[in-house]
Parts: C-alpha cells; sequence; structure tokens
C-alpha cells in the first residue's frame, strides 16, 4: 500500500510545473509592487518547515536580489506584544496551512504600519493567505502526510520566481522551467535509497552539514530525518562545524552531506575528508560522480547553484520516509506531530 | 587545580562591573550616533557563541527600541561575493577574538555602502574592531579556556547597555547597575551542580529549550554542553519542540529547560507537564522555587526578563563544565574546538 507520504513525494514535479503555469504572472505583478515600493529589507516570519523556505530566501533575495533578509522572531509580537518598525520592509508570510496563528500577527502588524505585504500558503481562504496584501497560492493540492514534503519545494520555487521576476533576467526564467523536469530525474535516482537505508535503523544520532544555498537544504533534510525517525539530529554550516561540534563524530556517526556543485563545494570536499579521518559514515547528496564515500546519491547534473535546493532536498525526503519504514514507524503520522501548528 | 574555565567562570562578575563602569559614557555615545543614524535596521554577523549574543539583541532591540534584527549569512559576502543593500542599516560585528575573517567582511562592505557599522570585540587592536567606525571594547581580560565564558555575558551586557541607552529610561540604568551582583549571586546558587551531574555521565543525547528572551540562552547552554562533552543537543524553542520535536524524548532522556520568570513562563510551565508525561530528565534553571523537576538549579529573584539572559547561562556554563570533569575530558582545550574561529 502506498503511502500519502509517497505520493505526495511523488507528486513534486506536477506541483511544481502547475505552480510555474498558473502563478507566473501574478508572482511578475508582485514583483513588480515591490519594486515600486522599495523596500530596505525583507522580513520573513514562518515556523518549522516553511521557516527553512525561509532560510533559502534569505541566501536568493541577498545573493541575486542585493536585499538583507530578516527571519522574523514572532514571540516578539505574540508574547511581548511589541512591534518592531516595518513600515520600510517588505514582510512575507509563509505557512501552509495558513493557520499560524503567530505568523498571521507579525503580518497584521506589518499591515498596520504601512509594511508591503505577502503571503505564501497553500490555502488561499486561509487567514494568512487574507491577512496579506498579497498572497502566492501554491496550488499544490492537500497535503495529507504530516511531514511537508510537496509544500516545501512549491515555498521554494515560488520564492525562486520571485527573485526571477524581480532580476528580470531571461536566463532565470528558462532556468525556472527546467526545475519540474529537474525534479522527475532526482526522484528516480533517489530511488536506490531503499537498497541500503536499513544498515542506519539503529542510529539514534544523526547530524546533517550545507553551506550557502544548501544551508536550508540541511535543515529540512534535518528536520525531515528527526520528525519521521525520533532520532537526534544536528543540523549545521559547515563553517560552523568544523570548528568544535564535529567532536561529537566518532566511527559509525552518520553524517548526511548536502554537497552539489557550487560556490561551498571546495569546503564540503574538504570536509568530508575530515569527516572520513574520524570514521564517519558519510552519506553525500551531490551531483559530482568522483565524489567517494561510504554512501552517495546522485542529483541529476546541469541544475544552477540558486535552485538546486528545490531538487537537493528530496534524497533527505526519501531517506527519511525509507528509514522510518525500515524501523516500522507510522509514515504519515509520525508520533508527537501535527500538522498545522497555531503557536501563540 | 583550578582550570582556567573555572577561573574565568567566577570572573564574571568583575569584568561585568567593570565594563559597566568603563563603557557606559561611550556606549551612550554610540547610542546618540545611532539615534541620528536613524537605522530602518540592524545586520549582526557573527559565528558561534557570538551568534547567541545576536540572538539576544533580536529580542533586546525589537521588544524594548522597536528595531528589527537580521542575522547576517556571511557566506553571501565571502563564498558569493555578493552585497545586500545595507545603507540605511546599523551592521554590528561580534567576535570575542575579533578576528573572524567573515564578520570583517560584513563590517566592510556595511561601511563601503555608507552603513552605520559597530565591533563588539575583547581585542581592541584586532582586525574587527578596527574596521567598525564605532567599537565597543569588552574588557573582559584574556579569555584562555577555549569555551568562550566571560566574553559571552559580557556581550549581552554590551547589547544590554546599548539598549538601555537608546531608550534612555532611567530604571534601565539601576538595573544595569545590578547585574553584577546578581551574577555573584547566580554563581553561589549553582555550586550545587557538582552534587549531582555524575548521574548524566553516560547521557549521550540533550534537548535544550528556551523561549523568547531565553532562546539565546538556551542555543548557548547547548553550545557549551555540546563541543565540552562530544554530546549532541537540540536546541530549541518551546514553541517549535512541541510540535514535532518532543517525539525524541523517551525515559531518562534529559531536557535543560530555562524557565525563569517572564512572558514564555506559563508556556514552560505547560512544557515540563508534557516532558514529564514522557519521563524526561528535567533539568530546570529558574527563579520560581514551587518548580518540580528532576533537577532544579536556582536562579536569584528579581531580574527583570530583558536582563536575565545574562545570569541564567551560568547554570549551563557550570553543568557544561563539571560534566565534562564527571567524565574525565579536557577541560580549557576540548577536542576538536579552536579558539579563533577563522572561516572564510
Amino acid at each position: 500500500m502506498t503511502t500519502h507520504l509517497e505520493t505526495e513525494i511523488h507528486e513534486q514535479p506536477e506541483a511544481l510545473s502547475r505552480l510555474l503555469n498558473e502563478e507566473s504572472e501574478h508572482i511578475a505583478d508582485i514583483a513588480g509592487k515591490i519594486r515600486d515600493f522599495d523596500p530596505t529589507f525583507v522580513l520573513i516570519a514562518a515556523r518549522g518547515t516553511s521557516d527553512n523556505a525561509a532560510r533559502y530566501a534569505q541566501y536568493a533575495l541577498g545573493i541575486e536580489y542585493g536585499l538583507p533578509v530578516a527571519l522574523a522572531a514572532p514571540s516578539i509580537h505574540t508574547l511581548y506584544h511589541a512591534q518592531p518598525r516595518m513600515n520600510r520592509a517588505l514582510v512575507i508570510g509563509i505557512s501552509q496551512s495558513g493557520r499560524s496563528e503567530d505568523v498571521r500577527q507579525v503580518i497584521d502588524d506589518a499591515r498596520a504600519q504601512g509594511a508591503l505585504t505577502l503571503s505564501i500558503t497553500n490555502e488561499p481562504e486561509s487567514p494568512i493567505a487574507q491577512a496579506a496584501a498579497n498572497h502566492i497560492w501554491l496550488r499544490c493540492g492537500e497535503e495529507v502526510a504530516v511531514a511537508a514534503t510537496k509544500t516545501y519545494t512549491t515555498q521554494v520555487m515560488a520564492l525562486a520566481m520571485l527573485v526571477g521576476a524581480l532580476t528580470g533576467r531571461a536566463e532565470m526564467q528558462t532556468a525556472l522551467a527546467a526545475v519540474p523536469d529537474h525534479m522527475q530525474a532526482t526522484l528516480a535516482l533517489a530511488d536506490g535509497i531503499a537498497g541500503w537505508v536499513e544498515q542506519y535503523r539503529d542510529s539514534e544520532r544523526y547530524a546533517v552539514l550545507g553551506r550557502g544555498y544548501h544551508y536550508c537544504t540541511a535543515f529540512e533534510i534535518g528536520q525531515k530525518v528527526k520528525e519521521m525517525n525520533s532520532v537526534t539530529c544536528e543540523q549545521y554550516s559547515e563553517a560552523d562545524f568544523r570548528h568544535g561540534p564535529i567532536a561529537i563524530v566518532q566511527r559509525g556517526f552518520p553524517v548526511i552531506v548536502v554537497a552539489p556543485t557550487g560556490k561551498p563545494l571546495p569546503l564540503m570536499i574538504d570536509l568530508l575528508g575530515k569527516l572520513q579521518a574520524r570514521g564517519a559514515e558519510r552519506i553525500v547528496i551531490t551531483d559530482q560522480p568522483d565524489i567517494q564515500a561510504e554512501q552517495t546519491v546522485m542529483l541529476p547534473s546541469g541544475m544552477p547553484e540558486w535552485l538546486a535546493p528545490i531538487c537537493a532536498v528530496v534524497p533527505g525526503q526519501i531517506y527519511a520516509m525509507r528509514l522510518a519504514e525500515a524501523k516500522g514507524l507510522p509514515i504519515d503520522q509520525p508520533e508527537g506531530l501535527t500538522k498545522v501548528t497555531v503557536t501563540r
């Protein structure tokens, strides 16, 4: 019997296509409003998986469009009833359900102050979709499995489409159009994970490492592995991990390393050597055929770095799912997880 | 034989006093320049422990002075050679050594763009101290132990002094003046940890939880426990932990909970109940005498919430140290750690 999670993971190429076809024009309009508003910075409110999409936005908007991005601390608004000044900001709320009360509070406060507001949700009738002046609808169809997959990759895609529309660079549009096919190829390549995942059944501790554009990928993979398998997982930037936390890695310690083509690659390769010296079980996600590790999951080549996070997370989704299957854990409704988090 | 770490932990009251006495006037001058510049947001560049001080600033500046704070992604500057727009920002670099190359790069880029720049270091002759237009010298004396303690608490104190100077509220000055005595009392109360730490010698996995003003405290305690003891440690906001990650907590799993008086306290108490139901070993840092847990470390009462992070981290410093002693690990030079991180 196929689980909802597996079905939804495999719906990702189609979901990305639909978003591209049906939201591109609307996103171009929003980009025009952003250019007119000319924000001095971006503030993004999100929790959990959506917060990992916000991490992507920090790099993509910073590197490709020169806008600094702050990740909001919603508690400032909800617990302390304070409001940092947002009148010159683009304020974005990201939530698959559109029902996180604290994210809505940040959007409400921002709009009242005169900020330009945008929400990104999978529910156009939800409070957050309605609260913001602008809304991007992810158009994923219902996500039944509690672990978010297609809503995450379409959130990242929506943010990438926004960056493409803001810069107006034609080659970005071409690259965006190729993402659904890359996703299809990624799913095919990741299929082999089921063949070797069983050997990690007894590991209770993990680390997941990325850097730059794949800082978000490391965090999102870590979250999937943790929430589905009741293991602990250290999520780190390569830059921080090598100074200190690497001490936890002893023989047999599984470390997932996100290392596709891109600016951080030489640093990631250097780190892989250090991890090998410590006897780590290195599980590497890469499009580089010459990387040797205990396990490698290949990504299709040719993905530009700024779009690679949309597909590079998928081997992590599948690893988390196959590991939970090997352990006999529930797949669609992991213990302790709730689909809609209504944090106050 | 007393270790450098223990000596430096006990130097904190004196270090805080010195900072108050010798930098207050200078910090008031800097606050005047900030008011004149009227930034639309703050961008803070920092790594590791200093990044936890930056998390404090996000809450303190947001709640008490209404300034939104973004934590920089230095890789944008160093790996991608891009520069988000910072001309309307106050850009702060925090580094005990003043020698993190990526933090310096952010400051250099910011200054070239016309931002108002400020560095906070313990080394007035260091590159970062020299690069910024304004500098706060922590005046801690040399920190020999690799694990940062007095440089962290003085970084947080310096940021609190800046907030006090920006708001100009007299009661904040009174509260700041009382911090060194509170620190002395905190050290005395935390002494009992040595009596029970031994029972956690074999725990390889931890979680540390806080929220709001103590989000930074949870992260900094987690970092000390990890880097000194080669254990893993999940660092979470109460808001995120209860939805999902709580599933990792099984009978005997040690969870350090930072729960002093303050706005998040009712939520933290509710979470303590949920952790008890799962059989967690709850190690609670609080000033509330009626909280029952497997272990409690009392804080002196009377600390206002916005200053509490300066002292609430101290039981975590001492726990990390005493645990490493109980395990026979090196104290002043833990494995894998380097004092100065020169991340590129």
